[in-house]
C-alpha cells in the first residue's frame, strides 16, 4: 500500500510545508529508523534535533512548529501517527469465524449469532457472549460469565466463573481472570497444627468497557463484591491485582506491575514497570508511579512519586544523587573530625599559655 | 440467605452482648464496608476505632474486647469471620463430572472412579489421579505425574513429566509446573563459538499436601531430585521458584515473589510481594520478609528483614528514614567544613598574636 | 545405570589420580549433596574447601588442581559435569508422535512428515513446522506463523501471528509470543473523552535458532519490524520483553526480569533476576546486570552494573555499604556541630581575653 504526501495530509487534517504533495510513502516511523520512503513524527520535544537527520519524506510536527525541513503541520502529531498506523495496517483479523466443531458450549449459555469461538475453547453454563465476540482456542468461560460485544480473548486464557466483562474488551493470551484472591484465616486444626484455612472468595472481576488486558495478567476475584478494572483501562503483561482493588478509568499498567488487594485508585494513573502497590491504600486521580517504585501509602491527586519506599519524585531523585556521595561523605565526617580534635588541642595549648 | 445474630453467635461459639439475638444478616464484611445486613469482625487492634462508626449489625470482637457497641464475642474474631463466610458461601461447586469425552486418557493412566476430567485435559502414560480429582480444560498432565486425592486443577495449567502431588492440592489457571530449571554450562562448540549448553533436569517438583499455587506460577524441577512446596504453603500469583529450592510447611507468598534455585526456607515463612531470594541460601523457620526486599544471604529463624540487600526490618527502617535525611546532611557537612576553615583562621591568628 | 570411574573419565577426557578405576557411580551431584555412588565437580573456586568433605566417589577439577582427594583431572569439570548427566539421563522425550486426530491443523498449513502435533493444538493458516517439531497440547501456532527444524513448544503456549522461530527453538508453557506491544495515543474521542487509543502492532516476534524460553514469559509483538531474541539466548522464567526491543546472541535472563521496549540489547549479557530496563536505550556485548537493578541508562560493553538506578557494581558495593552508616553518620553531624560551637565559644572568650 501506497500513499502520497498530500493523502497523508488530507488524513490527518495537516497541512504539507516545503513537502512534494505526490511523493508516494508505504508506512511510518521513527526519526531514527524512517527511510525515505516513509513518514516520521514529532511527539516528544526531546527529539527535536532528530527531524533534520531523518531519513523520512516527511515529518510530522505540530502547527506552530519552528524548525524547517520536509514537513506536515497538524494538531496532534502523535495522534496523526497512530491515525496513518490504522490506515495502512489496521488491526488483526481473526482466523476463524463461527463456533468451531471442536468447541464445547454448554446449552444453557447465550451467545450473540455472529460470535466467533475457535477449537478447545470452553464456554460454561449460563455465559453469555456478545455481538461480534471472538473467543480463541483454548479459553475458558465459566460459569455465569458475562462479554459484552465485541471482546476479544486470546488463547488459552482463563475467566473464572462470574466474570463481567463490558463491551469491545481484549484479554491477550494465558492471562487468568478471577482466580481466587488470597485470602487464610491462620489458626491451628483439631490436631493442634496451624493452617492457613482459605476463606472464600465468593466476589467476581468486573473488566469494563474498552479495557485491554495484556499476556499472562492475573486478577483475583474479590472477597465479597467486585475487583473493577474500569473503562479504557490498558495493562501491558504479567500484572497482578490483588482481591478487592479497583482501579479507575483509563489507567495505563506497564509490565510487572502488583498492586495488592483493597487498593483504590483513581482516573488516568499511570504506573511504570516492575511498580508495587500494598493493600488498603487509595491512589488518587491521574498519579504517576515510576517504575520499580514501591508504593506504601495513600497519595493524592496528581502526586508524582519514585522509589521504595516511593517519595516525591523530585525530592526521590535528590535523595538518589545524594546516596551516590555517602561514601566521600563518610571520609569528609572522619576528617572534620580529625581536624576538630586537632583545634581542640591547640586552643587547650593556647588557653594553657595564656592562663 | 440469612442468618440471624444468635445463629451467628452459635456458629462461632461466641456470645452476644448488646446486641439483637433475632436481627437477620446476609453476610460479613470490613468495618469500612458492612452495612446493616451483615457483620463485621474486628482481627487488628488498628482498626479499633472502626468499630464504633461501623454500619455493621454486630461486631465479632475478642472476649476480652473492652468497647462498646453491638458485640459478638468469641475466641478468635478472624477464624469466626472465615467460618461465617463459609456457612454464607461456601467453596466452589465445579462444572463438571466424568471423565469427558473431549478430553485425552492415556490407557496406562491411573484415574479413581470418581475424578472430574474437563474437555482438552491431557492425562499422559502412567499418570496417576486420586480419588476427587477435578481436571479442568486444557489441563496437562504429563507422564508419570502423580496427583493424591481431592486435587483441583484450574484451566490451561501444566504439570510436567514427573510431578507429585499430594492430597487437596490446588493449582489456579496458567500455572506452569515441573518445566526445566535454568540449567547451562557454557563452553565452546566445535566451530569455536561459545554456548550456553542445556544440562538435562532430571528431577521433579513435589506439592505436598493442602498446597494451593495461585495464577500463573512457575515453579521449575530440580536438576536431580525433587524441588519440593511444603505441605499447606500458599503462593499467590505470579511467583517464581528456582530448580532443587525446598519450602518448608505453611510458607506465605504474596505475588510476583522469586527465589532463585537450590534455597532452602524453612516452616511458617512469609515472604511479601516482588520479594526476590538468590540461590544457594537458608531461610530459617518463621522469617519474615518485606515486599521488593532482595534477600542476599541466609537468614537465622525468626528473622524480619526489608530493603535491598535486605537487613533486620528496624534497622532498614532507620535506614530508609535516615537516607531521606542526606541531602541535607550534605549541606550541614559543607557548612562545618567551611566553620572549621574560618576557626582555624581565627586560632592561627591568635597563636601568632600569643606568640 | 552405572559407570565406572574409568568410564567417567575416558567420557570427559580426563585422567585418574588417586581414584579407582573400577569404582561404579550412578551419578553425579554438588560436592555438599553426592553421595559415595556419585562424582561430584569443583567448578567454582569458591568451593574448593568441600572437595575434601564431599562424599563423592571421586571429584572432577581442572588439570593444574592442587589439593589431595580421589581426583578425575579434566579441562572443564562444569563442562564434564554437563556431559556425564547427558550420559546419565539424556533429555526428555516427548510423549506422542505424529499429528493427533485431535488437534486443528489448517490445509494451507506447511507441515513437516515426521512433526509430533499434541491433542487440542490449533495450527492456523498458512503456519509452517519444520522437520522434528513437537508441539504439545493447547499449543496455538497463529496464522502465518513460521518454526524451523526441531523446535519444541510446550502445552499452552500460544504464538502469535507471524511469529518466527529458527531452528532448535524450545518454549515452555504458558508463554505468549507476539502478542500486542504496548502502544497507545491518547487523545480524546469525539465525545470530549480522552482514550488511550490502541496504535496497530504490524510487527512480529522472531526467535532465532537455539532459543530457549521458559515457562509464562511474554514477548511483545514490534509496532513494526520484529522484536528479536538473538541466537542461542536463553530465559528462565515469567519474563517480560517489550515491543521492538533486540537483544543479541547468548544472552542469559534470570527470572521475572523485565524489557522495556526499543531496547538495543547486545551479545553474551547477563540479566539477575527482577532486573528492570527502561526503554530506548542499547546494552553493548558481555553487560551484567545484577538482580533487582534498575538499569536508566545506555550501558557500555562489558559494564557490570548494580542498585536502582543502576551503577557499576564497586560503586553501588560501596554506596550499599554506606547507606546503613547513614544513621550513625547523622549522629557524628550533630556530635561535630555541637563539638564546633562550643570551640567556637572558647576562641571567643580566648580572643576577648588577649585583646
Amino acid at each position: 500500500m501506497e500513499m502520497t504526501l498530500q493523502q497523508i495530509a488530507d488524513l490527518v487534517g495537516g497541512t504539507l510545508d516545503s513537502a512534494a504533495p505526490q511523493t508516494a510513502v508505504t508506512g511510518v516511523s521513527s526519526l531514527d529508523e524512517a527511510t525515505a520512503e516513509q513518514v516520521s513524527f514529532l511527539a516528544n520535544a526531546r527529539y527535536t534535533n532528530k527531524v533534520a537527520t531523518s531519513d523520512a519524506a516527511a515529518v510530522l510536527v505540530q502547527r506552530d512548529y519552528t524548525g524547517k525541513g520536509a514537513l506536515i503541520r497538524c494538531d496532534d502529531p502523535y495522534r496523526a501517527y497512530r491515525d496513518i498506523m490504522v490506515e495502512f495496517f489496521g488491526f488483526r483479523e481473526h482466523p476463524f469465524t463461527g463456533v468451531s466443531d471442536s468447541a464445547t458450549v454448554d446449552p444453557t449459555a447465550t451467545l450473540a449469532p455472529d460470535v466467533a469461538v475457535g477449537p478447545y475453547a470452553t464456554i460454561c453454563a449460563g455465559a453469555t457472549l456478545g455481538a461480534g465476540c471472538v473467543i480463541y482456542p483454548g479459553v475458558f468461560v465459566g460459569p455465569e460469565t458475562t462479554l459484552g460485544a465485541g471482546c476479544v480473548i486470546y488463547p488459552n486464557t482463563t475467566l473464572y466463573d462470574g466474570t463481567i466483562a463490558g463491551d469491545r474488551v481484549t484479554v491477550h493470551a494465558g492471562c487468568s481472570i478471577g482466580h481466587d484472591g488470597f485470602g487464610y484465616a491462620t489458626h491451628a486444626n483439631d490436631a493442634g497444627e496451624v493452617f492457613h484455612n482459605k476463606i472464600p472468595q465468593a466476589g467476581w472481576v468486573v473488566l469494563e468497557d474498552d479495557v485491554e488486558i495484556g499476556a499472562c495478567c492475573t486478577i483475583d476475584r474479590a472477597t465479597m463484591g467486585p475487583t473493577t478494572i474500569g473503562r479504557g483501562t490498558k495493562f501491558s503483561n504479567l500484572i497482578a491485582i490483588g482481591h478487592g482493588t479497583k482501579l479507575g478509568k483509563h489507567c495505563l499498567l506497564v509490565a510487572q506491575t502488583g498492586l495488592a488487594g483493597s487498593v483504590h485508585v483513581g482516573d488516568y494513573c499511570v504506573f511504570g514497570g516492575q511498580a508495587g502497590i500494598v493493600g488498603h491504600i487509595s491512589i488518587g486521580d491521574g498519579v504517576r508511579v515510576a517504575a520499580q517504585s514501591g508504593v506504601t501509602n495513600t497519595l493524592p491527586p496528581g502526586a508524582e512519586v519514585l522509589g521504595t519506599p516511593a517519595m516525591p519524585r523530585s525530592e526521590a531523585r535528590r535523595v538518589m544523587v545524594s546516596m551516590t556521595r555517602v561514601p566521600e561523605m563518610r571520609g569528609e565526617i572522619k576528617r572534620l573530625t580529625k581536624q576538630l580534635a586537632k583545634l581542640t588541642q591547640r586552643l587547650e595549648a593556647l588557653e594553657a599559655e595564656t592562663e
